[in-house]
């Protein structure tokens, strides 16, 4: 499986999320085979799209038959490193760090929440999730005590590089990036950002391009 | 400049908040004119990217002389539509509703919450942002009487598209969609999708990409 994904484009790997879902509801429903004529319908996509995508990862399914719905969620839920648990820890207990902290689906699918962190004295020793918020002091020990996978970014933007940068220099790979600002970081750590109001501005702009009469 | 932002590209348009939030960031810092070289190496683009993207808007800036930050600024915030007020509702105000209602970027922007609607009796009556959560039932009478640009959805997946349909229905143009999943909705209704799930998915993706020595 491996050895295919490194040749993936990235168009292709932000569909993979999607099939996973998909999956996941067809089975759900009883469902255990799909075409990629019925999935590509489902899914808003062309059937060659479907078997194009999935041909990159190794290739799945049996001409005529079609796809087995449990083994290849299984097989996406691999590819999407699913199958393994991820630690986290959230950095910044605000509205948005609280949010995060109690997104059921993160724990569903193995992200584990063990630890978050402030700078501010009335966050500190509240609870985000299942955790009490540490002061960001206590961060470098706590990541050297605990292998840590995924930092949950949530502080402002003014202090998001130096935070990441931080969380970086004491080994985390992964961050999923809520503070609206571009990280400058490491080449072997990886960053997903979710920029909130990057998707405010464009559905500004969508919203002018339907609604203005000109 | 409205008759160009036609042609654009939805890559371009993407990266229209973030040529905002630079030249924001820029005059913040009172900093009144940039090249699109010193423009491209902040923003990690190249400099003929930059004169593209900008020239699919009708082209700012002088030979030599480079952008003047403040008219740039002004013109890309039209663009993006941002020189207007939008109204918005918040349907769905559990945590992530919460989050988004205390944004306080979105204020600033002109984006401004005047309703939150919910089923569920114990969040109705409660306050999120600065708006008190109403029941669902009051929601179509609400956009009635308020004439409502933006619908922040953030319900459960399952009811998600149940709702959005309604809120279309009732003439709301646009979604941002912070409910995992993608809606089928009419051409002339726009939805920025904020999917934290596929974000998460897509960074295990990358980290295992990163991490494992295969």
């Amino acid at each position: 499986m491996h050895r295919f994904s490194k040749k993936v484009s990235m168009t292709v790997v932000k569909r993979l999320p999607k099939y996973y879902q998909y999956l996941t509801d067809l089975l759900l429903n009883d469902i255990e085979k799909i075409s990629s004529r019925e999935l590509a319908s489902l899914m808003g996509l062309t059937a060659s799209q479907i078997r194009q995508d999935l041909n990159s990862f190794g290739g799945y399914g049996q001409q005529g038959y079609g796809y087995n719905v449990l083994e290849l969620r299984e097989a996406i839920k691999e590819i999407l490193g699913l199958d393994s648990d991820y630690t986290c820890i959230i950095i910044g207990s605000g509205n948005m760090g609280h949010a995060i902290a109690n997104y059921e689906r993160f724990k569903r699918e193995g992200v584990m929440l063990i630890g978050a962190f402030d700078v501010d004295p009335l966050r500190v020793g509240t609870v985000v999730g299942n955790v009490v918020v540490k002061h960001m002091d206590e961060l470098e020990g706590f990541v050297k005590n605990n292998e840590i996978d995924i930092c949950i970014l949530c502080v402002p933007r003014g202090v998001g590089q130096q935070v990441a940068t931080t969380v970086t220099n004491l080994g985390i790979k992964g961050i999923l990036n809520f503070s609206p600002l571009d990280l400058d970081l490491p080449d072997d750590v990886v960053v997903e950002n979710v920029n909130i109001t990057d998707s405010l501005f464009t559905l500004t702009y969508l919203l002018k391009e339907v609604t203005d009469p000109e």
